[in-house]
């Protein structure tokens, strides 16, 4: 057969956990913990599943969590979703993203994304016959040049895909960012998929600029959240998007012929566990800890730091260190050092590498002790 | 925004079953069961969560599960598949069905399917910009004109797509039909979609004639299964691929960018249960048991009652009771006599109306019963 993507391989993150399964290294590289989620949030699946939630939910999702994220967001950010028409379960992040991009994107429609970008936006925008037009950011701060996004509009921009806080990065939008992004659209006819998949993981007392808080661009966006990341249960494959009325119906579209519906029982359970907001706004100080202890150890060793306003990755450039590639150099210290990371370079499409690796630092403070330790001696 | 599938509105599946639930009728509309799965399982996803099996899953699924799998089809089959290379476990039937289409139908590729047919091919087929080529079957016997689909068969003809039990039709493949199918696809390059979600609920003793059995099919072939349907567990949405591994390449590329990974706990639940073979095995029994008693009832309505060879689905005519449209019928039916089922026109593309309602009976017998009841008055 002739390959819808011909130029795709297996993802980073399959290749490097297995990697680090095979070699066993600490694997600091996929975006997962390595400590469990709540006994609290198990229970509550077991109880759904006992009380009989076991059957198809609603093509849409349970509405009891649509109104519990409705609330959330209302809280958090202002915007007003109606659940029942603005807000879809989706069977992770991924899957809503990779559903509003077939939504809306048609043959020769331009995408503008931000590289390094999460691998999954480039493959879906080409699988629907659509260009990607990327933006190449550079570290340490990888900020936005506006005028270059600017000078990328043109007739056909069909949509802009942001990522806040950033995957791999660790950037987040400031609000010069969004003043800029709502000139740049204003009167235009021009879509934006945000990925907030990390909206609760973002230190320092930052503000999260969701598009929920932008009505000029809310009413534009598909915005993309999970409950994996900040559950700490990356296995359980529950997210959501919402979006208006209008974007929404076509989503919906896709969607139920995509998976139809998600998990029934794990609906039910977060549906409650959300009623505790702690849930999800502990969560900045429970990862900031992580984040700071980490960063310490690793001003210990040769790497240089990258900031981390967000999310739970942590990157270093390694300049100084060799100047291998970083995929190389990623795999050589999965095997000779013990630690597993993911070369940055794997998020630009154009073969660019800035010598950084990717940490993850979703770990135990053992683990996180022993990462450390290990790349004292790189 | 200009919509991807202009023609398409919500499913069919969705308004019946919310038509239900606003009405309060039976609800033998959508297929999943009015009982629960087995405790036993529920205790192994319990026990699957406790023991820590929270995080991403491989992005193929977890070794288990792919291997049991493998077992399960070589014995039932006599298929070997390499359960790292050749499977791919899905969130649902669905997603299976939708990412095989995704990953080898280019734009102006023609597409076989047969009507009555399941209403996500359709859309997935269109949306990758392929060409829906529908062979529209008659009831009461819905079987396929072999001569007609060669007829349809050209260069640009690039898959078919078989369902055997077939939903909503309740008919299976015979011997015949592979035969007939191996002589058109013999020396072309024509692939197979052999969505077969249904094959324990299969009647009479019968062979359910799975593109595993035959190499010069199977090589050719995507076969999509499920293990909601048939565990009693619709909500749970975890299923699965069987394909060579240059097509299983290929649906793996759009796999790891649509969903990434499935349900970590349920993989690791359902490979402990299929240790069992009962679990399975037993399923035939339990299912015909229901199918001859619901059709026992359905003997003394006026419903012309239609063969059920498999599924757990049974359709009648109703020509001889009103010449209403069967949406408009059904939609009646359920307000005023208390049952939903589904207008098998849903099933057609082009607006072919048969008066041919679907029921399904994975019900209780005291709901069975009390279907039978309300339906005698009609
Ligand atoms: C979707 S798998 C990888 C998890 C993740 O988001 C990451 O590591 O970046
Ligand atoms: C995928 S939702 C509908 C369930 C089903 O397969 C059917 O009712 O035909």
């Amino acid at each position: 057969v002739v390959s819808k993507l011909p130029q795709t391989g297996t993802t980073i993150f399959t290749i490097m956990s297995a990697l680090a399964n095979e070699v066993g290294a600490i694997n600091l590289s996929q975006g997962f913990p390595d400590y469990d989620c709540s006994p609290e949030l198990i229970e509550l699946v077991n109880k759904a599943m006992k009380n009989g939630h076991n059957q198809y939910a609603p093509m849409a999702g349970v509405m009891g969590l649509r109104e519990k994220i409705a609330e959330k967001t209302e809280k958090l950010y202002g915007a007003v979703y109606n659940p029942d028409t603005e807000i879809t379960i989706t069977a992770g992040g991924t899957q809503a993203i990779f559903t509003a991009i077939s939504a809306v994107i048609h043959p020769n429609d331009e995408v503008i994304i931000f590289e390094p970008a999460f691998d999954c936006y480039a493959p879906a925008i080409k699988l629907m016959g659509g260009v990607v037009k990327s933006l190449a950011l550079e570290p340490p701060n990888y900020r936005i040049a506006w005028d270059m996004v600017k000078r990328l509009i043109n007739h056909k921009t069909k949509m802009i895909i942001l990522n806040s806080p950033q995957n791999p990065t660790s950037t987040i939008l400031h609000r010069h960012d969004i003043d800029e992004l709502s000139a740049i659209v204003k009167n235009q006819d021009i879509l934006i998929l945000s990925d907030e998949v990390y909206e609760h993981l973002i230190y320092d007392g930052e503000t999260h600029h969701s598009m929920a808080r932008y009505p000029e661009l809310q009413q534009r966006s598909f915005i993309v959240a999970s409950f994996g990341k900040p559950f700490h249960a990356t296995g359980w494959k529950v997210g959501y998007c919402m979006a208006p009325e209008h974007l929404m119906n076509e989503f919906r579209k896709i969607h139920q012929f995509l998976v139809f519906a998600v998990n029934t029982p794990i609906q039910y359970a977060i549906a409650e566990y959300l009623k505790n907001e702690e849930t999800y706004l502990g969560l900045r100080e429970f990862f900031q800890q992580k984040r700071d202890y980490f960063r310490k150890g690793l001003e210990q060793t040769r790497f240089e730091l990258l900031p981390c306003f967000g999310s739970y990755f942590q990157s270093v450039r390694y300049s100084n260190i060799t100047d291998e590639k970083d995929a190389d150099f990623a795999i050589r210290m999965a095997k000779e050092n013990g630690v597993a990371s993911i070369p940055v370079s794997a998020f630009y499409t154009k073969g660019i590498d800035h010598h950084v690796l990717r940490f993850c630092f979703a770990k135990r403070q053992e683990t996180l002790d022993k990462a450390v330790d290990r790349l004292l001696k790189v």
